[in-house]
């Protein structure tokens, strides 16, 4: 950190952040974690810290966790190769059993390993745990896309009961279905039902993006999802950052509150979002 | 079932778990649960709707699993072929990965399946959960074994507060050690470790022997650890068996009160022993 | 017991009480007790034993008693002699000093000894303990029938304390009025009122019948009011039977959610009722 | 009440009430009650008015009754004479039964229904209730009493559930013992069993006289068993009045801190004893 | 006090207190102090036993308390003279600041003191502690009246939590604006609005008036605000009366459920009016 | 603020106050208020600001607060003059009662505002509310100081029932003796005892000096009192700065276990001291 930074803006710093956590004191944030904030080791701890930080002051983070590339490095390994339709992963039975093997053996389980060097006591959670995620076979219109799952109904209970003992849960997006099998479903979308059960003030989704930018590039910080329409419409919002939006932005339409797209390149931008003045990313309001 | 039971036979065996209900109320029961009622389906079943008559009835069945065909399994599927030195695997850093994966991502949520799918509300947990099996290196007289961990220490508040809030741990035999990194550990060991943590009435050790028997073939019911080592001595106890009583042997040295060795081959072999008059299998006292 | 049957069979019985202790966990259940499970000392143990069984997985019984045998003794060693009118005991002052000695002083705390020796912790309440039962002279068109009882308000708070810290309510059918005389109640009519007030799942009704029988003696084994007012009507259900159903018909009607009628000459038979797949008895349901 | 006492001499007696309210404010107040308050309808009325008042202002009565002239009268009704070795009543089977009628089933729910009418919420507990008096036969050397009792163990959980949820338990001095036998028991020495179970802040009895006099007939306010043993020894207190004092003497030598020997036939004496300046009896320090 | 007042009158006036104690228990009472009775040291005593008595016996006192003559005094020390407008102080910025010395450091912290020495818990507050009272600058039609407030809003949660903690609350009747500056409140009003908040049972107001009288000089016990308006009317009440019991009507007509006029002159008349059979005062009925 | 500090560097200044503020949560740090930091309306805002802060982030502030100049000022306005020795102000009556309308009714009320008007609940105290600081006459070696007074004893359970409930406490330093006569007392003392009674982490004054310094003028960061001893005697410490020190030097040495003289010249100072790495000013450790 630059060292001439006088002591006077180091404390006004600080200080600035106390409307926000009074603001959100007691308030629960689901954070979708991804992109290279989830590969790259600073940005990892960065986070992490952020996370513990959260809680400390009192609020409630809930981590919802993706993990693509993850899954395709082991696929390689048992020299299978990943198929798409439509944007989403074929998933047969075999690659269901790698999926769950990935996420709750080792994504999950690693990002629970660096919340906990950072201070925090995190709880790693997959759909089964508690009966959190029940979901059913995914029907598309793309083609049969196997163990893809459709989210059926959450419990949250479990996650209550973890936050009201200080632990931070971490879930997996695996669901189970009504003869116990496992469902991979999509990490934007798990968050979104689980920010809606939760009731969350926020949610976090952490991307490789900036933000939404309009045609001179400038961020734009607050948006609607009608908003979001015209710009695709328009053209503004187009090619690959229409996918990187789409979780935020179904989100929002089926009812979350505040959706953030927040630039997970940047350390602490989750922080920033949440405890300063700054505004980080794009907020997508329901309404 | 026999549908020639009568009525009256059918209450009375009802009525004669009430001692037990009673003794056992409220308190912890440690199960490690592998060999054939982790792999036979009918047994899995029995099993499940065991651990949560237990929980209904009143008492907090924590279940430790292991997991070795099913690591042997995915070993093979990847090409790799497990070694092992005095009966532990050597753990090099990738077979720790596939460890990981098999028993956090598939075993373990496959037994929180059935819990669940039996009426209960399981939640699985690795050592890095909740801060819960913080572990070493394991330095051993065989050589060196690799990711094969030594438990440092047990904080147990994560299995406490899902406890009262009405939740079936299921733990996999997972520690992490100073640098984050994780370590293998004997499913044995951390059973009868997590029982002293806990305080445990019990620790249920499902094995497929019908428990420790003398020279003509007959079940000892109740044994302590010196009589175990006398009858190693005089060669009543001898070959394959010695392994198979070596954790509920080292469990009742260690300190863990009444360690029992269930024949897990038997449908719901557990519920008798702790439910009815019969002595099932054998019990080692500490002292 | 029939030592033949099998450990397997055993077990099994103990395992399918698991869907049932986890439906009625933590539900009221209102034991009207009386007939010849009440006079047959191996009736009496098993009874016992039944209720507190239910009280240890997690159930909340509640007994009513009656007790006409035991005070038509008392009268008579008294010299007296018990008048009837329509079915009800005329009761004078003596009489119901009387009843009083022999229901308050003696059945009631029969039931507690029974109970405690069972291993549970029973307290005997009458109508007047913690105000629980306000009555009224019953007026009748069979005559004067002194101080016989209907019942104006209950006040079910000392149930429900004793309930939440573990004690098993035994109640005596004795309520009090303005001027705080005392009143000789119908022990049906309080066990239908009392499963009203706590709004139990269930009544239960220990009687001296299999159950309401249809022409050809099979047992039926779920009716409503309205289909026994039918058997009544057309001479299925006839001479002894009827009053023996009574109070059962009477707690249906006036809304008691699920009222069972139990042999109690068949030792456990409560037992095998809430805890099988056995239909042991009719069960009238009020709708 | 005499219409000329002024409002200011009506206040202050109100205000003097004030230290003592505040010092047993929590407190458990053990009340032995007998003699004449137990017979005449207006102490009666009195008496149960000082019980809920002490109730109100925080204090934790716990009433503890006899009744031998309700036993004698019952007794004659059935044709029986009472029969005395050394004071205490010879008590065979048939004799223990009416004693029960008349202790649990008339005299103690006289005193709740008393109570009651004086607005409070008490409830009627036995020996048997909630476990709460263990006995077994008292061995004497007067000769072979029958059954009567000697208190085992009390287990005061009953009496403590009870007064945290504002009941006000009215105990009759009935035990039982391990083959479920009734015991007939000495009231003052179950009240001060219960005094000492209950570490109570006094044990106040109400006798037939005014408190222990001195030779010129003047009351000594405050005394110690040893004084008493002294006086007894100089003839002081001597005739009808030894056992009078014995069962307050008994309790202050066996540890109650506090013994109030008070007039129960002055209407609410124990009411002014405990609020007021007034010495009204004797008290009996154990140290 | 007169001591030829016999044990029998003492008693019967403390048993007398019984179903005011049962009536007000857990209610609160808020007091509105001020007149002879918070000047003349003897009544300050008595007032102050008085609140501690209603505390003990399980009533929540609220004491609001005025301070007019303080304050003139102080003026005068500071060689300022009180200046008024349709009965009210106008009160500049000066006379705020010393308004304030007055009642927070002197007035309000005399009864915590008073209260303490009579073995109570007092606390004092102000309306800025906790967020009491915010108020604005009231618009009067006699013309601009400085620092004189109009009440906005009551947060009470300050006085809730004293009182769960046995503390005794003591509120001077100053509240703050929106700018952070003082505002002087008329100490009736904020006693009306104080009750209002807290739901009060009772609001009592001691003045130097017996109550309210008739033509013939008779205490009118129990009037409503419409019967007082026609008293004004035809001249029953007039002169010097009307502002005497303005405050105590402004509250019943404004929603305060019994408002009662006490004679603050008598010692204990308060006490007397709650816990006694006498009426002392004139209650103001809101319906 | 500088506005070109990077979001990098601002989020960093965030995270680094994680380890601050897991250490010190749920933990007391009391704070002497006083000098510059008490008249400078940005540094008052400032302060407050620092206060509700770390509230929020879950550390439980007392602020304990001094008023010498308010006093002075006030005196002035009454035609008074301070009178000292010895360095504390000589108190008679008069000037007791300008004492206790300075500090309860003026500064003690303007720093609840404050800190009310930054988002807290702050609610003043003075020593006698709750009981909370009992005193006695100081008998000094000076002379005779009037109503100066000596701390006989700290009853916290006000402090602490107020933080329980989420209000940050504003103690004025006035005691009350045995005859409920107000004593003045030094706030650093007052600071320090209330420190030891709550077992604060830390006591912090803010000084009008940057901390204790070397021959060289260079901050040192930590001493322990001898050490501080040492460097008066060699003068290192001298002139105006050794009563500067003195409240602090006093805590330390009766067992505070951390004392931090803060410079309240500085905005945020306190801030900086507890939630970031650098050291602001001079901790004194008890041992």
């Amino acid at each position: 950190m630059n060292t001439v930074i006088s002591s006077l803006d180091r404390a006004s710093i600080l200080a600035q952040a106390l409307p926000y956590i009074k603001r959100f004191h007691g308030k629960t944030l689901v954070i979708k974690y991804g992109g290279n904030a989830m590969t790259d080791p600073a940005l990892q701890a960065a986070f992490a810290q952020d996370v513990v930080l959260l809680k400390l002051v009192g609020m409630n983070p809930v981590v919802v966790h993706g993990g693509g590339p993850q899954i395709e490095s082991a696929l390689a390994r048992l020299g299978k190769k990943g198929e798409f339709k439509g944007g989403m992963r074929v998933t047969d039975a075999e690659t269901m059993e790698i999926v769950e093997w990935v996420l709750a053996g080792e994504v999950q389980q690693d990002i629970v390993g660096l919340i906990n060097q950072a201070g925090g006591k995190a709880v790693g959670l997959t759909g089964r745990d508690g009966g959190l995620i029940r979901a059913k076979k995914l029907i598309s219109d793309v083609g049969d896309l196997g163990f893809v799952g459709d989210i059926q109904n959450i419990d949250a209970s479990i996650v209550k009961a973890l936050q009201d003992d200080a632990f931070i849960p971490v879930i997996s997006p695996i669901g189970f279905g009504e003869n116990n099998e496992s469902y991979n479903i999509n990490a934007d979308v798990v968050a979104g039902e689980i920010a809606k059960a939760l009731n969350a003030e926020k949610l976090l989704m952490l991307t490789n993006i900036a933000g939404v930018l309009d045609k001179n590039k400038a961020l734009l910080t607050e948006l609607t999802p009608a908003q979001i329409d015209g710009l695709i419409a328009d053209g503004t919002i187009s090619g690959g950052m229409i996918p990187k939006i789409a979780g935020a932005l179904d989100a929002a339409k089926s009812g979350v509150n505040a959706v953030h797209i927040i630039d997970g390149r940047v350390p602490h931008a989750m922080l920033l979002e949440i405890l300063s003045d700054e505004a980080f990313g794009t907020m997508i309001r329901a309404k």
